[in-house]
């Protein structure tokens, strides 16, 4: 299969692409590098030093003998992907190429404005791409679990049938996401799920939960296939963060109460579970959704795991939480569909703990712990500047009253 | 009340920046003048000639003493968008500037892009101004009935309660949007609903049908305040465009069977809907939707109507859909709580269209017949210079073989 991985260069797309390529698939890579701008901006980096894209596919090329090629282009630029997608032909497309951070989309307007614009932009590109130079080619769009927040009823995997008033009915699953990221999704599935009704795409849309793990068969290979690690408050996600915290002797901050409860899955699952979409495409005019995750955790249950995994003393800080987001809350969520396709989930224990625990301690001297609190909040406090008025009744629109 | 009219230049919002001045609240409007733009685009121009801005509301000035401000910018454009909320200190926005024709953003990629950006970027800037200067000031935002699309199940206002596997929450009603205009709605209306949750702001989403009329009783006081009347098949809607056609003796174009059915609502109602949701503001941190029209008619009725009401004989021709949607469908919506707040409908019936069908005589030698057809297809023909590549099992993901 000829697949073409859009934002190739990433911490998901680029184990993937490697993944994809060592099965035998002819695998093309695109990214604009935005990804390691962001870094630039935050002044973060990747804990683990990862070579440039030519590198990468250069030692990949020597040491498995496969190709993968890469493209340099923006998706938000309807050039580029209309010649990927006539230069390279693609079978498949795996899209990973979208701002992915819910802090970065809750810094401020501009960014809020860049998260939904770029992603959404770059997705209509995409879709515009395929309808007009072949609709057989099968999306693959990675969405999040975050899209649906989290109801009070058990989520299933897109869709819910309602029965309502005497007439029942299968209709998409109602989304509350929980930023202007999380919304960018909802956005984009919506469109994607358009274009399959009208122009009769095919698409399967995974929405992941949060990934955790860094290492993969393929990238450990060589130091320049190394895979990017981050930890930061804006990038890294909560588990990798709290093996880092633990590491360095930092507390584990967690957000709130900790009750918030989230579908959690090994890197490795999330090679898998692309895999196996691709292998099952839907059919012609199908809208598919896959709940992308193995097994769900509390964020203190995860905070307990680590500090019990790892040797030492550590300890729990309960910062206020800079999210707005229900700090207790029912959580049940399907995911069978992936399961019912063969996949054998690699799941969460003291054991993976240790081995990432391992990884970071090898690049101690890399962490910069003033990236590690969070800096954004969801509220935003109003510039000095502008007049305080507070509601005469103390209502929760005065957001200086809510903190 | 200060009430800042956004898209205060348009079919909706000059009436309505006009109702909200005749009884007496402080009115601001803010246009860039893009709907006129869009005429040039297309060719087309309103049946009923209208004056530009200036002269509006310097007409408006003159006959009834009162002051409308304009304001002259872009909504994409934060800066304009914080000096306006400076400078006219609103209590409450009045939000119509958006691109509002499907068939616009159904042209081509580049007017999908576009459209979407347009709403959305437009809209967030205009929730990041209100969170940022005053987060007490009340957002009535235009949405549309087509958001939902055609469920097989009532479509209720917004929300709806589902009982699931034993256990009940009221959550977002599952929208299906039938074009990427519909789709930029349903964006709109989820950042909406996400900045009331989390920063506490309050807004009201009209999800409104399809409007017919022009006059009101301000802009009928003088030909300088006349309001647009559009009749061509990208920006006319239904029910103004039949009446056009029987008026010409063009025979009324049905899409399809006719039995696609709608929310239907008179100009007049439109502005006393806004009014109403300005008087009677919801709570901080409250997103709350109003199902706007007074009542449904499928467009083989609408036609009927039209062909029955007007004297002479005409006839009806029944287009290939050049959209994609339910010809034929359940439909049942709720709109009870804009009438629970004093809303009283003026209905369809001879008598109104008799008056516009006068309206339009007076203008006929401005009508172009060859604006009236439709052009733009919802499934898009794919480049001559494309290979055509047919699907062994002619499948409907080839567009081609659909129609």
């Amino acid at each position: 299969m000829r697949i073409l991985v859009l934002g190739g260069d990433g911490f998901l797309g680029w184990p993937t692409a490697l993944h994809l390529s060592a099965r035998g698939h002819d695998v093309a890579v695109l990214d604009s590098f935005v990804r390691r701008q962001y870094d630039f901006e935050l002044g973060t980096s990747s804990l683990v030093p990862i070579s440039n894209l030519h590198r990468r596919v250069g030692t990949w090329h020597d040491v498995s003998g496969k190709t993968v090629t890469p493209i340099i282009g923006d998706l938000t630029d309807a050039e580029v992907v209309q010649r990927a997608f006539r230069h390279f032909e693609p079978d498949a497309v795996v899209h990973f190429a979208e701002q992915r951070s819910a802090p970065y989309s809750m810094i401020d307007r501009s960014h809020a404005v860049y998260t939904q614009t770029n992603n959404l932009v770059g997705t209509l590109n995409v879709l515009f791409a395929i309808a007009e130079y072949d609709p057989d080619i099968h999306l693959v769009k990675l969405g999040t679990m975050g899209e649906y927040g989290t109801p009070n009823i058990d989520i299933e995997e897109g869709f819910i049938e309602i029965t309502h008033r005497g007439r029942t009915d299968t209709l998409p699953f109602p989304k509350q996401p929980g930023s202007f990221y999380h919304l960018s999704k909802v956005h984009d599935s919506d469109n994607i799920a358009f274009t399959c009704r009208t122009w009769g795409l095919r698409a399967t849309d995974l929405n992941q939960g949060i990934v955790y793990g860094q290492q993969t068969p393929e990238t450990g290979l060589d130091p320049a296939l190394a895979n990017r690690f981050d930890y930061d408050a804006v990038f890294g996600t909560v588990l990798n963060r709290f093996i880092v915290q633990a590491v360095v002797g930092h507390p584990l901050t967690v957000y709130g109460k900790g009750g918030q409860t989230r579908g959690m899955l090994n890197i490795l699952d999330t090679l898998a579970c692309v895999e196996l979409a691709l292998l099952n495409p839907p059919n012609a005019g199908e809208y598919r959704v896959f709940n992308q995750f193995t097994e769900s955790w509390s964020v203190s249950e995860m905070a307990e795991l680590v500090t019990g995994a790892l040797p030492g003393k550590h300890s729990i800080e309960h910062l206020v939480d800079p999210r707005t987001e229900a700090e207790e809350h029912y959580y049940r969520a399907a995911h069978t569909k992936l399961l019912d396709l063969g996949l054998v989930p690699h799941l969460l224990n003291d054991e993976v703990i240790g081995s990432i625990a391992e990884l970071v301690a090898k690049h101690r001297d890399r962490i910069d712990p003033r990236v590690i609190r969070p800096a954004v909040q969801w509220r935003p406090t109003r510039p000095p500047s502008h007049p305080t008025s507070v509601a005469a009744d103390g209502s929760p629109a005065r957001r200086e009253s809510v903190r």
